[in-house]
């Protein structure tokens, strides 16, 4: 199995409440994605959303001279979602319920970057 | 001192490694804001940047059919900013350094919300 594969499928079985992992390119091409079985979502279409909403937050964050963004985690009625930028072309995003262990599911995506970044 | 003050002020203090937090409504109007007094940070500017990027999130998050967003943490390179949304004209927002915490940012902003909800 390839390392990219392997990421979202373990950050995904690994935690708790999670649904979906996706890597996806901010043009808003996936490269691999990993849904938990019983899961339905239109993973690619949120992907696309994701990839644009870091479009605005990567503008925002440049305006307020913040410098470049790392991640992104946004909670909603029905999700969580963690977002971690791997470089300028891609980010890995991971989709839990809103129960799930959000900062379990921050460090698997941490720890595995660099990995994911020595394939990209 | 008012219930709004009390809580921007108690966020930075009891934070370690925050920086500033405000209370604005979405249309970029401050209603409470406090920062740590050696920290220099146009902190209006960054509030109505905030605002502006919330509305962006709603809109994403609606079009995801995601629901209501309740929270957003943004990492970047300068700062660490956690939002929480307190209801449909009002946001809270802790301002913190890369490494400040801000899992306990998140929990007194959370705590908090509720009182400050009764006064809005």
């Amino acid at each position: 199995m390839m390392i990219f594969e392997e990421v979202v499928q373990r950050a995904v079985e690994e935690t708790s409440g999670a649904l979906a992992a996706i890597i996806m390119a901010r043009d808003g091409i996936s490269l691999s994605m990993y849904l938990k079985p019983e899961v339905v979502l239109d993973l690619e279409t949120m992907g696309i959303e994701y990839a644009n909403l870091l479009g605005d937050i990567m503008r925002a964050s440049e305006t307020m001279q913040a410098g470049g963004v790392k991640e992104v985690s946004l909670t909603t009625d029905r999700y969580v979602v963690h977002i971690r930028v791997l470089n300028a072309e891609y980010f890995v995003a991971l989709i839990l319920d809103p129960n799930g262990n959000l900062g379990k599911g921050r460090f698997l995506l941490r720890v595995s970057a660099p990995s994911l970044l020595k394939e990209l």
